[in-house]
């Protein structure tokens, strides 16, 4: 295993680089995977990373030790640094100091679009993104289309919040949603607090696309234009609010309910 | 309406230690409520704040001015601060420049519980929390009782994730659960990976106390064992898992349909 102990490394340097731009990671097309989960569910599911990096401090981790090892024995490039270098382009605080560079997955776009969908126009919080992709994968979903004005789906926060699920799913970003809900074979569907038919009595055991929006602002009109059908989850008068994962989350799991548990 | 404009003023320096400390808001039951939404919110269900704040740089908002006005006919103690004042006690980055100082509600523990709960257990990010509150008063929860390990639920960031939903519920916190949940008449429900009852078999139309716990470690044995039940929400097996706030969301709602839906 190579160790770097200078700030002045090229490899360093474009580590660095990544780890602090969202811009660099979207133009470079490559991203840093932060902590023993993360990496070793990329591991699982998409294989080898590009360089495996871990701090001097972390050496004497069982589980960092056990990574490292089946890394190497896969002839995967390994690098260490000295903690205060690690540290520098870890956006863990008590991470455990063991990364992965990898090349962001970017799947061509389905032709036709069968499985059940979700399509995210101007989400912005990364908690959010993150957290949507968790209950997607968990609910089986396969596609995942983030309009431009969406949040970085790979950036660190959302790895974080995401915890692997975004190795289980195809990720489309900076997609032209108006394109994708146009030429779909299936039924496209958004929440709205302006219609009375409840999730509960729509039909949801089909495959979908979930049409989910902006934190403040929802779906734009003109793409809930092309929604099939709007449905509302029933809540109290006095608050009709949820935020906009969690709604996910229950829509999500009101389809799994009727497919598979009617 | 007094206009504060020194540093030095007294009034000024309470309020900048409510703003910057959570150890102050707790041990001083008071709070500070930050932008036009949360104090609307708090006025329409809790009635009158102690005091009223605006930005002389929110003067003009007609929102601002449409609340200020309320309060001044209600005799309601308003003051003026400079923007750079303002915003040194805000949390709101582009916040709207109007806040509220209210105490924070410390409702008496009911002798017995029978009316829907959620227990939480150790949760640690506000941004859940915040969730979790929503998601309950949109469900039509009552009670919320908080570990004393728990999130402090009266802090900016709780506030600003739970959108108002603090004024429509009960939430106790620095509770002991272990006595909460031994008193309780009504069943302990829990969310566990080990368990084949999922929440669409289980009878969830009747009133419940809902369980969840710290974001990585879950639910603590001690108190795991004392619910009544253990149910899950099934999932894709490459992934089991959810966000704790998703998965809140999921069980309540699918109490709501079975309650009102079936």
């Amino acid at each position: 295993m190579k160790q770097i102990t200078s700030r002045e490394n090229s490899l360093y340097k474009e580590l660095k680089l990544l780890a602090t731009s969202s811009q660099v990671r979207r133009k470079a097309g490559r991203t840093l995977l932060d902590g023993v989960h993360l990496c070793e569910a990329y591991q699982q599911h998409l294989g080898a990373p590009e360089l495996c990096i871990v701090s001097d401090a972390a050496l004497n981790d069982p589980e960092v030790s056990k990574l490292l090892e089946l890394c190497e024995s896969q002839h995967i490039q390994c690098i260490s640094l000295p903690a205060n270098l690690y540290q520098a382009i870890s956006q863990v605080e008590h991470g455990v100091g063991i990364m992965f560079l990898v090349n962001t997955p970017s799947p061509a776009l389905p032709e036709n679009i069968s499985e059940n969908s979700v399509a995210l126009d101007g989400l912005q919080d990364p908690g959010n993104l993150g957290s949507i992709l968790r209950s997607a994968a968990a609910a089986g979903i396969k596609n995942v289309f983030c309009s431009s004005g969406t949040v970085f789906a790979w950036s660190p926060k959302v790895m974080r919040a995401g915890m692997g699920a975004h190795f289980l799913l195809n990720i489309f970003e900076n997609i032209d949603l108006e394109v994708v809900l146009k030429n779909a074979s299936i039924p496209v569907l958004s929440t709205s607090s302006h219609t009375k038919t409840t999730i509960y009595q729509a039909d949801l055991a089909q495959p979908l696309i979930w049409l989910f929006g902006h934190e403040g602002q929802g779906v734009s009109g003109s793409l809930m234009a092309l929604a099939d059908m709007t449905v509302t989850i029933p809540q109290q008068a006095a608050i009709e609010s949820l935020n906009v994962a969690a709604s996910a989350a229950i829509c999500f799991f009101e389809q799994v309910r009727q497919q598979s548990f009617q």
